[in-house]
């Protein structure tokens, strides 16, 4: 079957996403202690779990986020001249040169540094002063499911473990994952029919948009464009419209359906905002699957893609 | 003719870019003083211009950077804890509420507020405590050109009134605007033929990959999604091969194009690389034109589209 290993390790979710506690180690690791502010480095499907974290700590903790831009280092040369700063590197796989490059930089400077990633003695475990492991298991589907919910997850309890007032994320079940392909099946057919695609959402949802038009495009070769459902507003409403889809993660849009746009909203279990991106993702990786599949594409098998991608 | 506004204000730009020293009353207003970090608020085209601003400001002059995340205030209600920071507003037309609510915020908690604008006694110049006007003229075409262009130079002048050791920029002329459009012509049709499109740049770079893949979105409607190069290596590139293009802003990338992509390689005048982007982006104007016109769209009258929008 078409993406047999990416569909198993859309499965495995509920419980790689409960299997090791991060947050006792994260809070022994960074409890206690204040920052200025917190940098996020990462890549790909990495960078879409970033944005996440960045809405959880600005909204919880009030600390300013920036998502780095490690080519003022790696092209530039160029060093930053941080408040007393949380450093977070963020890689399933580790390997990622150039986010290993701007901790071992931060860390020389004396700020906190810490690894988000999936594999044992890794470079960027080797980095960082402290390291979370995803624990997710091996993923050998080359689209990125288990490990990003897992990365959701740990960016969640280091949020948590800052001190933000948020309970313990509520996560989706084996039925949460079925409800969630099956809404997505539904659906599927209208995202193989319509072009442009574009995936909205705002806040907690963001990331969840960005990370779904990762997966169209890489699983089922889809062009899909994430916009914040705000930024949509400003110049690339203009391509909706009919023969158009939009993918919401944001709730109904009915001012798009009323211009001709095919409007797929994406479930909304009853849970917490803040837990929504857990569920959602679910539904994305799904849609992205199904698509691929009714296109003939194995998404464990994406053309001229390596698992371990490495940019300086 | 089609996008007859839009191609004059393209040529407007040599003049525009010229008419006033921004650099003069933003020292005035900047210079000599010390900031811990900068936050640039901005949506849509000023956003894009923006992501030149924050490569400037890091690389120039080793501040860190945040891009505004509006909903964080205006959805979520919850005031960052900033250190000792410049918080700077880009709107053309001075009127996005979010991004006036994320600089009144600031300028409350007592920080440097900066508009830059194109829209005297608009309610961004009302908030900020210091304004720049762009007088880059009335802009009728739906499409920011001039006011894109002219935002990216106010940018560049404020990098050099807070410190920056770079010359004053290298602007676009006539003749360059007429080379542009001739090197855009010949492409024209690669972009029209092509789907999907990918925008590509790195560092300065990234600014124009972004405005032009918008500019491509809602003058011509083509699907169009602006990638960091580095990024772009992370999944997206399972997209390109045969059929697809890569419009890059970074130069040649042969192996992109032994993939059967179209390599659609933008000029780089023997300038600076930190004032391409006044150069490239003439560039991407024009392909947005010519493709509109080709396709038979007309770019000054983008569907569904209000000049200014309003998202909160």
């Amino acid at each position: 079957m078409l993406g047999e290993r990416m569909e198993r390790e859309i499965r495995e979710q509920p419980d790689a996403l409960r299997r090791v506690d991060y947050f006792e180690p994260l809070q022994k690791a960074l409890g206690g202690r204040d920052f200025d502010m917190v940098l996020l480095a990462a890549r790909g499907s990495s960078d879409n779990a970033a944005l996440f974290a960045r809405y959880l700590i600005e909204v919880h903790l009030g600390i300013p986020v920036t998502l780095a831009a490690p080519s003022v280092l790696t092209r530039y040369g160029r060093k930053i001249k941080y408040e007393n700063c949380l450093a977070v590197g963020i890689s399933q796989s580790g390997a990622a040169p150039d986010v290993a490059e701007v901790l071992a930089s931060l860390r020389e400077e004396g700020h906190t540094t810490l690894a988000i990633t999936n594999t044992a003695g890794s470079r960027l475990t080797q980095t960082a002063e402290f390291s979370v492991l995803l624990e997710a298991g091996l993923e050998t589907s080359i689209a990125a499911t288990k490990t990003y919910s897992a990365t959701l997850r740990a960016l969640y309890e280091m949020v948590r473990a800052l001190g933000a007032p948020i309970a313990p994320p509520v996560l989706p079940d084996e039925e949460d994952v079925e409800a969630a392909r099956e809404a997505a099946a539904k659906l599927s057919g209208t995202v193989v029919r319509c072009s442009p695609l574009f995936a909205l959402g705002r806040g907690y949802g963001y990331s969840t948009a960005q990370e779904t038009a990762l997966k169209l495009m890489e699983c089922a070769l889809l062009p899909c464009k994430a916009f914040s459902s705000a930024d949509f507003e400003h110049g690339p409403k203009a391509l909706a419209g009919p023969g158009s889809a939009v993918i919401s993660f944001d709730g109904p849009k009915p001012h798009l359906e009323s211009m001709g746009t095919e409007l797929l909203v994406a479930p909304f279990p009853e849970v917490d905002e803040t837990s929504q991106p857990f569920f959602q993702v679910v539904f994305g990786q799904w849609l992205a699957l199904h698509a691929a599949r009714a296109r003939g594409l194995d998404p464990d098998d994406a053309r001229f893609l390596r698992k371990v991608t490495e940019t300086l």
